[in-house]
């Protein structure tokens, strides 16, 4: 195997290993039951279980074990993300938004309960996820706790996740130039994924400067994987993509890669996971798998 | 003057005097803007502002002021507190939900805006609260902090405000017993009234007999508060209510009003705030605007 390969399995093997991790924690912090609540938590579940690139939940457990921290602590704390990015897609999917029938190869939350169901599914997992962090048995340390959820809800609110998909949801239909696409897009999924990037350096109470590092990282990583996910969604089928593919251009929604076109695009990627690479010198050899993350978002076929 | 007057005119004063504390701390909390954001923002503060009878509010205003906590703190905890109940109502009142064109005798967020928008302002101001409790400005204390958030997030989810709501939208035209339906609102409305109720000893660092104490008082306020609303909306015009009355009976929903009729729910209202108030004996003479919020909420008129 060239040194490349070694790297990607190395990768492959880590992402299933982060996949399986948050999938365990997903099982244990959202119950079945089945009492009177039963179908708000079979819904909850249906949405945060069983699917899903898991990117974020391998950003938190990356960054992590660059600092020692327990991986138990860290499943929770990615957990809480996966919790808080599948709440967004189940409300994005609903029909007064993208009106989507199909999420990660299966009906989307309201096709499978309905409308109410989704609201509040989503709702529930917003909390939930604050829950969890906040619980002592993320981190002995209620600052880091505290950290945590403040920098959580930054992303998560008004001028980070939300706010894009509003953005996003005004721009239909209008030009928008490359400038405000990007401003855009690091609301609405870049800020999730920096902050996933962060959590690890919050939990292990990183110096400031390491944890600034981890933010960057996952400012340009996001970018990247944004293109590259747009890219997929231009050119991809929707069986290859588990959802509908080509909606962005029906929608007529302001993508890098309608405005560039697919060559540059590419390239812009390709340079931003680059950049990225670089805010990683400080951990050295230890962040070799963060590394082999950025080359894969801008080359990864689904 | 009464004695009972006199108490009266005072506890008036202080719900006003809450009020204004609550709804400048909104105003800074949620502050307009004129970027692309502009129009999230601006369905935020429609849905959080100039409105509602702030009965939360009151309640941690009140609670921190038996432990000497700044009124810039329990305003900014007020203020999270009104937030979440705002997108409570915003997303109650959905197409998909209770489909209520009115809300604080205006028209509700997504009749005023759209859909899309009242969804994610909703989102928004669930997001925003969290941040509001894990910010420094809240408590210099992380653990009190991290505390705040652990409650709060738990008023708010699937064991509480969200779950309470579910259980609600299952039971419509079913018939629920007095023990369910005194459940299912101790969920949708109770959870967040302790938490209110509560909010005051975690940011007082109160000891846990003190908390537990305010904590009971809540959960009999809250359910005294519960039957004294459904007793309005059964008697009230939509005028009086400043939002649909007569509802619960159109939509089917179990209410103990419905259950016990007028005379025995208003009995059972009384005893409860009778309750409630031996919860306060703690605090003595300090508590003495609770004790007569108690006797207030059930014989208020709107």
């Amino acid at each position: 195997m060239t040194l490349a390969a070694v790297a990607d399995a190395a990768l492959e093997q880590a992402r299933e290993e982060a996949a399986e991790a948050v999938e365990a924690a997903l099982d244990a912090l959202l119950p079945e039951t089945d009492g009177p609540e039963a179908r708000l938590d079979e819904a909850m579940r249906y949405a945060a279980l069983g699917g899903g690139k898991r990117l974020r939940a391998f950003l938190v457990m990356q960054s992590a074990a660059l600092f020692a921290v327990s991986r138990t602590c860290a499943a929770r704390v990615a957990a809480a993300v996966e919790m808080l990015h599948a709440y967004s897609l189940v409300h994005d999917d609903l029909p007064a938004m993208d009106n989507d029938d199909l999420r990660r190869g299966r009906p989307s939350t309201h096709k499978a309960f309905d409308e109410a169901t989704a609201i509040l599914a989503g709702d529930a997992l917003q909390a939930r996820a604050f829950e969890v962090l906040a619980e002592p048995d993320t981190h002995a340390d209620p600052l880091a706790r505290a950290e945590l959820v403040q920098a959580f809800a930054a992303a998560a609110g008004p001028r980070g996740m939300v706010g894009g998909q509003m953005i996003d949801m005004l721009a239909e239909g209008r030009e928008l130039g490359a400038p405000e696409v990007t401003r855009l897009q690091s609301m609405k999924t870049g800020r999730l994924i920096q902050f996933s990037a962060e959590a690890g350096a919050i939990l292990g109470r990183a110096p400031p400067a390491q944890r600034q590092a981890l933010f960057r990282f996952g400012r340009e990583l996001g970018a990247a994987f944004q293109i590259a996910d747009d890219l997929l969604d231009a050119e991809a089928s929707t069986e290859q993509m588990g959802k509908t593919a080509g909606k962005d251009a029906a929608a007529g929604k302001a993508t890098l890669v309608a405005i560039l076109g697919p060559v540059r695009a590419r390239e812009q990627a390709t340079l931003l996971a680059g950049q990225a690479a670089t805010h990683l010198e400080p951990f050295a050899e230890r962040a070799h798998l963060l590394r082999a993350l950025a080359r894969f978002v801008v080359v990864r076929q689904a």
